[in-house]
């Protein structure tokens, strides 16, 4: 197997990036009155202080379109200034149609024909959907593309597992992405992702598609409905696949770490983070940790720390961001992009 | 709203595809017989003969990497040969992880790396997988990849549904594609998606995501379970979209339709092909029909006719394809290439 290394840079410019969040705010000593543990405990088990909770009319097609409708603002860009949408949220609102058309019909654009589709690779989503985007934009087939991360994970989380129930948290993200024109730096430099499907199972949802059926047994399906993780076997095969991924990732896009001014990774957990924190070797400011505020929001996680970095001025135009991230699939996904 | 056309051509190659049907056949006479009707009633309204049905233990992924199998064995390749996988099915197995690392692990390449993804636009995520692995294999970023449809509507069509019951049908299709060398002449003209959110109620499943939960309320999640299409409504705005859609798309591809060798439609319904007879007014042989046979596949569909032209030789090396097709959003998309 050579794999072509995915590694010629590629036009790509952050036009801006806007953020959502649910208005209700769960904080970290709800679980522990649940569980009966000492205020503190659930916070420092699972790095989470507080994580927002969707109500059943905050859907996320709607707070990927709240979140859309931010970063336009934050651009001063208007709805026609869109041809593209591209939804890569890691978790779907239905089986069908697909997320995109939902947050379009949420963006009022539901009329306008603007061509709209998703991509998933659950946590990773917005790392494929960067290079769509800027493989589309290379070759000129959209001048402006909006990809929305949008996710709901408390749908799914079984409110009795201490290792799920407080690690994960709702958010959205829309991020606009355009060509970058001849004199402009902006680039995204190399893009990496590597599957393994072998450790489907360490991560998963059983339900919810053709693969379990709500008819065929009630009890069996809403025994599978929530979201089920090996954490101890997805964070040792992660972490067993991190430095020769992040070096070939490196590589590629003809960078070295220090040269990255910015880290922003999935906010898989607070151990991951620590982990990584550690294979760095960087200075801690430079890794942009929003795990405490915001818990693991899938999809949604990684832009979302990107949005934060770009907020409080860590990332800069001509700057260097290291995007990386482990997740569902397994699978191991980064970029590296020049804003 | 000046939507850039998609219209650059794409120098991708089909290399070979694939296909696999459930073992189990059910002909149009058992619904004649579960609604008390006159033998022939279902396939006359229906415009299905007979489709194939999954069992259990015939997985949407275990269907598509049979159809992988498939395809490199025509193709004379191996696993080894693949370096990346595109899932475009138009429902997912679970709902994590991603459809692709559920068909990597099944074709035994789980501990590969093989990078993995989906895309999704419900019926027509063939035609956007299709422009993406063109502009991925236009960019150098893959030698070869490999597109997956494989679907199992019958998991969720309501049985007693007169509408829909008998008119879909589930199998896979794999398609390998790669990148075209410069003295082939083998092509991706024109790609096309046009999406109408505003009609995603028209052809929906409500469940299986975060909208509907199930520890919700179990009798409203169980009542919108099912696949529901308000096949007038959806028939009439995309007929009447239609024609301008089909212009533009032959115009990008700067093609006209007697230069069309063959039509590969989607396989939405009999009236969906009539009516897009109808509009070509080209002989009828030119427009592959698998209706009759397999029932509408949902993503599966227009791959699989499109498999069948390759089989039957109405599609041979330098000739040129018209893929088309309306679907759930609303959207209408299609493509144009040269094999």
């Amino acid at each position: 197997m050579a794999a072509v290394p995915s590694s010629a840079a590629l036009p790509l410019r952050i036009v801006s990036s806007g953020a959502w969040l649910p208005r209700r705010r769960i904080a970290s000593t709800v679980f522990d009155q649940r569980w009966n543990k000492p205020a503190g405990w659930v916070e420092r088990h699972s790095g989470v202080a507080s994580r927002a909770h969707a109500d059943a009319d905050e859907r996320a097609s709607w707070m990927g379109a709240q979140a859309a409708r931010d970063a336009l603002q934050r651009a001063g860009l208007g709805l026609g200034d869109i041809d593209c949408i591209i939804s890569a949220c890691g978790v779907m609102e239905q089986a069908i149609p697909c997320q995109a058309v939902l947050i379009q019909r949420a963006l009022g654009l539901g009329d306008s024909g603007v061509p709209s589709f998703d991509v998933n690779a659950t946590c990773l989503g917005f790392v494929v959907a960067l290079e769509m985007a800027g493989s589309l934009l290379a070759l000129q087939r959209y001048r402006r593309v909006l990809i929305v991360c949008s996710d709901i994970p408390s749908a799914g989380l079984d409110p009795d597992d201490p290792l799920t129930a407080p690690l994960f948290g709702d958010g959205a993200v829309a991020v606009l992405v355009e060509r970058a024109s001849d004199d402009q730096a902006s680039a995204l430099l190399a893009t990496r992702l590597r599957s393994y499907g072998d450790g489907a199972a360490l991560c998963q949802v059983p339900t919810c598609g053709t693969g379990m059926r709500l008819h065929d047994g009630p009890e069996a399906y809403r025994a599978a409905h929530y979201f089920q993780m090996q954490g101890r076997a997805l964070y040792r095969e992660a972490a067993r696949r991190l430095p020769g991924f992040l070096q070939d990732l490196l590589a590629s896009a003809g960078i070295d770490l220090q040269g990255c001014d910015v880290i922003v990774p999935h906010q898989a957990s607070g151990q991951a983070l620590d982990h990584l924190q550690r294979v760095l070797g960087l200075p801690p400011q430079r890794l942009v940790r929003i795990l405490a505020e915001h818990g693991n929001q899938l999809a949604a996680s990684l832009p979302m720390a990107l949005h934060q970095a770009l907020l409080d001025g860590r990332l800069v135009r001509g700057g260097h961001a290291l995007l990386i991230g482990t997740g569902a699939g397994l699978a191991l996904g980064g970029a590296v992009l020049r804003y």
